[in-house]
């Protein structure tokens, strides 16, 4: 997708071999009009399979699902909590993912109410990386006797085995854009499929 | 604000003397509709103070922020972070505040690069109750040398404090819906004004 190719290579920074910085656009700072047509093409591309909601995981990934959900004509986004709080259910569907960024182990938790049996699920999220949050969703997925119709990641980290994974299962996955690799400091994309 | 009223009083829980439980449709699944429909409200009413950008915390807030912004003419949005994390710049703007939810503090952190001194902020949240992650907002607005033109809230808990102070401090708030108490389970909404 090319306005997050642009975004990414004019204001991304690669740290050491492994770290892609686009806090200014996509994880700490928003660019709206960018999460929007990042939403709208995630949208274009599995309409199709005619989701009923959007799973995400908070807190990076709700706005690209959000605006993902609105192109599919407003259906309804749920995200995956990493904290337990006071007021949540008992009974919660989880799955465990390593997070490598934090260095720790999130429990995903969701309320198996917003998830009701045989719902048509597009998974969405920031980064796929280690693919540990897409496996721990798809479980979540899974549990509730949910379809998974697809997982749609704004950046894929191409140099770390998420992707490989998810299409090795046999997951529709689609990356609006792959990080070959860094080189110097330097982003480098992987062509544009 | 009417749809959100509606979604309150038909959807909402009231749990104990204290606790908004709207987890169906703002804190853990998105009604998408409502979140742009809400987005929108808050937009219109801080229009005319020309804000440059959306300040919010994660995670809960980032929906209403980002459709605040985007009904602002796709301003930006910064969400501060509760969390340190192993790529996050050294640095921060930091304050705390203090989760009734949760019950623990949360260090908000906020890179300064992505609140240029001079800015005009609109600080977007989910819900006011003690005002704690308000008022930890601002005082990060202050740091920054930004400009607070207001903050604007999806729900706020007219029995608890956060309201009156921001209030009494001069801040211009709009809040979208107030709950002024729960009875017997049932959430009891103050007047529309």
């Amino acid at each position: 997708m090319e306005a997050l190719r642009k975004a990414i290579l004019e204001q991304g920074r690669g740290i050491g071999d492994n770290i892609v910085k686009v806090d200014m656009f996509l994880n700490h700072r928003l660019d709206t009009r960018l999460m929007f047509d990042m939403g709208r093409a995630l949208a274009d591309y599995f309409r199709k399979d005619t989701p009923d909601l959007v799973l995400t995981v908070e807190a990076s990934g709700i706005a690209v699902a959000l605006t993902a959900a609105h192109y599919l004509g407003d259906i309804p986004v749920v995200f995956a909590k990493k904290a337990s709080s006071s007021n949540q259910s008992e009974n919660l569907l989880t799955a465990k993912a390593h997070s490598f960024t934090h260095g720790n182990d999130n429990i995903l938790r969701v309320d198996p109410r917003y998830l009701p049996a045989g719902s048509r699920v597009l998974i969405v999220d920031d980064f796929l990386a280690d693919g540990q949050a897409s496996h721990a969703l798809i479980s979540i997925v899974e549990q509730a006797g949910c379809k998974l119709v697809g997982v749609g990641i704004a950046i894929e980290k191409g140099f770390q085995p998420g992707g490989k994974s998810l299409r090795e299962a046999g997951v529709n996955l689609k990356s609006l854009a792959i990080v070959q690799g860094i080189e110097n400091g330097e982003i480098v994309l992987a062509p544009e499929d």
